[in-house]
């Protein structure tokens, strides 16, 4: 998607080759225009039966609210995120490593919100490893949900989540693809 | 709002004439179209001008985007919550104190995303004794930002939060005013 790479380009802060900033337009200012323009984007390449919209709190809201509301008002559900290896029957529980922050968390739903008859479409803000898309993965088949696909504003191509994603079968879709960085500015 | 209400009384949970659990429709799992249908209803109450809407992760932000959206897809903010009280130059920042956890949190708010020609519509999920609502006030009074109203979904009334906001002079809305449980039911 031309508008959300230049606004990469443009817009984000990369530091030493690696990290990506995204403040003032994907998770802490959200450009709610564009993110309606990614929203339009996911459904024309997921062009496929989807009942629910999967995320996880917090940044990933905002873009799944969007895309849950082009399919036609399907209900979105955010996954948790909790320290604690404490869980309670009554919820899926996936282990996700945060890669950029170098630690574990539990991903949660509710056991009433996922089921066998879903078919999920995954989305967040960032897709670069890959832990909290497989995390989500993981929940969909606990369920025994189907998964459509993942869909991402953004990807750091060279840290491999897609490529995790794909060797199980799943379709991965990003607004803007990150191949690399050379010199701090981001090659798509 | 009846649509809301009804959803309220239909499909909460209420434990002891106190805690009030949305999850299936509110907080967790996210009912699109009752959304829609609140946001446009928070867009006919505050009938002035807005030019961002400020939220608190992670419960808000879908109400604040589909708040945003109507009024024309204005940029939305979501403060975030840290448990440290370290905090940087970059940054405001305002003590909450959760009556729910019994706990205090900063939120904080980038500095370069709220200023003093900003008119800001506040939304959150819910409004019990107000102290999500009043940190997001401290922030605009700190950027010297005009707060145009609070907006919230759910208000338990009888914890106090409206008259806090009141008494400072800001309007405030609420989709559901819970004014008191009776036999966990709630008394709208």
């Amino acid at each position: 998607m031309k508008e959300l790479e230049e606004r990469v380009l443009n817009d984000s802060k990369i530091i030493d080759n690696d990290i990506i900033k995204v403040a003032s337009f994907l998770n802490h200012q959200i450009d709610v225009a564009l993110i309606e323009k990614l929203a339009a984007h996911i459904k024309t390449h997921f062009n496929r039966p989807v009942t629910k919209v999967l995320t996880i709190e917090a940044s990933g809201i905002a873009i799944g609210y969007a895309v849950a509301r082009v399919y036609g008002n399907l209900p979105l559900v955010f996954a948790k995120k909790q320290s604690s290896k404490l869980t309670v029957d009554s919820v899926y529980t996936a282990k996700v490593h945060s890669f950029t922050k170098g630690n574990d968390y539990m991903a949660t739903i509710d056991k009433s919100f996922l089921s066998k008859d879903d078919k999920v479409l995954i989305v967040d803000d960032f897709l670069a490893a890959g832990g909290a898309s497989m995390g989500l993965v993981d929940l969909c088949k606990e369920a025994g949900a189907e998964v459509v696909g993942v869909a991402v504003a953004v990807e750091k191509n060279f840290q491999g989540g897609r490529k995790r994603l794909e060797q199980l079968g799943i379709k991965v879709y990003s607004g803007a693809n990150i191949l690399r960085f050379e010199d701090n500015k981001p090659i798509f």
